[in-house]
């Protein structure tokens, strides 16, 4: 008997709407898991799979309007936001498309039969790769659609051939239905069954999910500790499967004394939108800003307080995010030598009961060396940052060191300063997103890509952004002197299937 | 102080020669990482690392008369099995310095900024692939040149810009010594530092390794129970590391009726030259061989027999291995049902005091759904088969579906036979390698080749032969908006890197 019920909460009032539908349990998954394990073979083809893709992407434009009133109501992120996002996620789904028909992703490798071969003769072998199977998908808070049911990782493991049953987030438990609908939907327009995509939600489901011996790899977004816990699992199953998680990231700035003293006004502007920008619920929000001591960085202080001050006030994507939010500002605002320039609190208002408003705190760079004040190098979810002052580059040096992983580093310098490149050779250390200039927040969906970095920002070294994604549900399967006959037309000699292959050690293009 | 001796013990006699140093004690470990971890900066460059790896190829063949002496004493593999290793293992670092050199593994993709850009403006986005660190080796028992020291994982680390950190194995520490040497002797050749490659020595030195902070990843090949047992503790990590292990295969085999029937001699003879091979102790040695019941897999089975018969008694690589083979032998050949067409056992002679003689047992196919015969379907390194007469295709499929993953599998069917797309796909579903008659002994060192498989082949999608093992010592990292001159060449417009790009989404040779 399933009895816990699956609430539509609204996010900006923290009032529920619906009962949306009930936890999955135990047999509930298990069934979810088999329906998307049967669906396996039809995503064998190709060109299925990009026709797929393309009709999700159709499909949730013309259910648009619909998702975005739901998206909004459970987010509290806006129509503009949500517009944008659900624009992004069907590009992406067709940029998807794409990268199944061009068919690189599949790493063919040819080597010929030859019998003279150095060290030894060599047998004809043909490399591709195949899909792992059934990919369980974690979607995330912040992204009801770009990384949620619809998102990247859904879209990579189909476009891979992988089925995928997505775990609803319960911020949005009835945007992910009308979205799993879509896909559902799109599915059974091009001839494929529905269970290429299974939703199920609660918590517990995805404890069974990553335990699920028909599950061959999981994608999540979120925070570190559930990260963790699930990365935890998915390693100490009997078969351990590929756990690609995206957990947490401080993205760190570092402003020179120059950009400080040339472009001060301008970067504590920029700086302003970005921290605050979604309410500071981005992956890539700026959590930590080296700024110079000084009049440049006094200046630049300044022009960030006043864009924070100026930030408006919204709600967090539940009442938890919130509290958390709101304690976690307290405790950094409350350590010794930080001061507050602008106080994050409380602020609803009618249909705004959830509000709240952004801040900043500052500090010198030099106290962040102690464990005390350690939470100002963790990520605070919301919209906070803190300006790290500092006296020299050596400062800066020993605040990066201290640093754990993250997914982007962002460099503010002026062209030509002697200490750009090796700053910023420190900063790719740490990142794998590295920016010359401008804000992290704003993934772009493009092939050059990377969203991921080391520990904690992920728990793997792919992506969960850009064409490369799908890499994560594939694996290498090579054939050692099959015939022609029972060789996937991708590895046949000839270019009836016409995808890049590398043969006899050659890179060809077709 | 140091205290535990390593010796280096003669394989076919079981007796000590000489003590070659002392295990490694955490402080020793902590050394090691640290000065591999000083090389880092050193193997940047790209055309250093090319010619490291050809100066240590250079280096193994010319010292090749003393390390196949030593490594033919450690192993008893023979001076012509171990003549024909040192090449191929000369063969592939060369081959690594010829990936370094092309660049390909870089995967650049270049996106140049585009304000018009759907669904949203663009930044110039430019990425490719760093090296993860220091690479911890544990060195196989089983090839003390290609899967030991100077083996695969240690050149596709150091093609990556990884320093390695390498765990002798204990069969064989004077054969480590002698290619460490050989390999810091060909870095300081050309001008890096020695410490590019560092040894170490003992069982928990290759806990500590795996523990150590300043390890990035780690490349395994040997029993399940211990590469799981490292894997476990790679993923506890307070930040978890890259594990990749080669564990253990069972290599099943299916001969369709047909092929029996048209070369049940060819087939019993090659099975019995491909399970003896090295005395069984590959790990590609087919373990498990589904023939028909009836006359034609009768006449296969007496050429198996024959073949087994005649082939000749040898020691294994140390006197553990030698029990554990004649112990799980006798524990197989005793099930119930189970008939030993050859008996293995042991057959010590003058200087030859640990030899074994190869043997072969036989079951009905259906006995082994049972847990009961559970053991038939596990790997017993050494020179033993096990052949399962079946019925009909309904038995193989049963007898498929109950095996993990291997790194092969292989079909012997004639050609046109209906069946043969069908056991292609099941087999290609188990494994990372599907032969087409042939045998899996014998992993040709080409880029074409995957050495891989579901676990617990391996706990890794990746590959520890072919030029695509260099994937597994890298991550991804992307430069947005950064100026021209603060870029790796790689990654600039132009042609002077001259590497394999996606610029644009579209793929370019150079």
């Amino acid at each position: 008997m399933n009895t816990v019920p699956v609430w539509s909460v609204d996010a900006r009032t923290g009032v529920r709407s619906v009962q949306v539908t009930v936890e999955a349990e135990a047999g509930d998954v298990d069934r979810a898991v088999r329906a998307a394990h049967a669906a396996l073979p039809a995503l064998a083809d190709r060109s299925a799979r990009s026709a797929l893709l393309r009709a999700a992407a159709e499909q949730l434009e013309a259910r648009g309007p619909d998702l975005i009133a739901a998206a909004d109501r459970e987010t509290a992120l806006g129509t503009a936001r949500l517009t944008g996002e659900l624009a992004r996620t069907a590009y992406q789904l067709r940029a998807f498309a794409e990268v199944v028909d061009e068919g690189a992703f599949l790493d063919v490798v040819v080597d010929h039969a030859d019998p003279q071969a150095a060290p030894a003769p060599r047998p004809d072998l043909r490399r591709w790769k195949v899909p792992l199977g059934v990919v369980a998908v974690f979607a995330a808070s912040n992204f009801p659609f770009a990384f949620s049911v619809p998102g990247g990782d859904t879209a990579s493991a189909l476009a891979a051939g992988c089925p995928v049953v997505a775990k609803a987030h319960p911020d949005h438990p009835e945007t992910s239905e009308l979205t799993a609908g879509a896909l559902r939907a799109a599915a059974e327009s091009v001839g494929l069954p529905a269970d290429v995509l299974v939703l199920v939600h609660g918590r517990q489901a995805g404890v069974d999910l990553v335990r699920h011996p028909l599950v061959s790899a999981a994608g999540f977004t979120g925070s570190i500790a559930g990260g963790r816990a699930l990365y935890d699992l998915a390693a100490a199953r009997p078969v351990p499967i590929p756990f690609h998680g995206e957990l947490g990231s401080l993205n760190p700035v570092v402003v020179t004394e120059r950009a400080a003293a040339e472009r001060a006004e301008e970067i504590g502007a920029g700086l302003g939108g970005s921290f605050t920008l979604g309410m500071g619920q981005f992956c890539t929000k700026p959590g930590l800003v080296l700024v110079p001591e000084g009049a440049s960085g006094d200046r630049l202080e300044k022009a960030l307080v006043s864009a924070t001050a100026g930030a408006a006030a919204g709600a967090l994507l539940d009442g938890r995010m919130r509290d958390n939010f709101l304690t976690g500002f307290a405790e950094r605002a409350a350590l010794p030598g930080v001061s507050v320039p602008v106080q994050a609190g409380a602020q609803p208002g009618p249909g705004q009961e959830q509000a709240v408003r952004p801040g900043c705190v500052s500090v010198p760079a030099a106290l962040l060396a102690g464990e005390e004040h350690r939470a100002l190098l963790e990520e605070c979810f919301g919209p906070v940052t803190v300006l790290a002052r500092y006296q020299d580059l050596d400062q800066v040096a020993a605040v990066l060191a201290g640093l754990g992983g993250n997914l982007t580093a962002t460099l503010h310098a002026e062209p030509g300063e002697p200490e750009a490149a090796g700053l910023l050779e420190r900063l790719a250390g740490l990142a794998g997103r590295v920016l010359f200039g401008g804000w992290p927040t704003g993934v772009a969906v493009a092939p050059a890509m990377h969203h991921g970095g080391p520990y904690p920002a992920t728990t793997s070294t792919s992506t969960s952004v850009g064409g490369t994604a799908v890499e994560r549900w594939l694996r290498p399967v090579v054939y050692q002197s099959v015939p022609r006959e029972l060789l996937p037309p991708e590895l046949r000699d000839g270019d009836a299937a016409g995808v890049p292959r590398r043969v006899d050690g050659v890179l060809q293009l077709r």
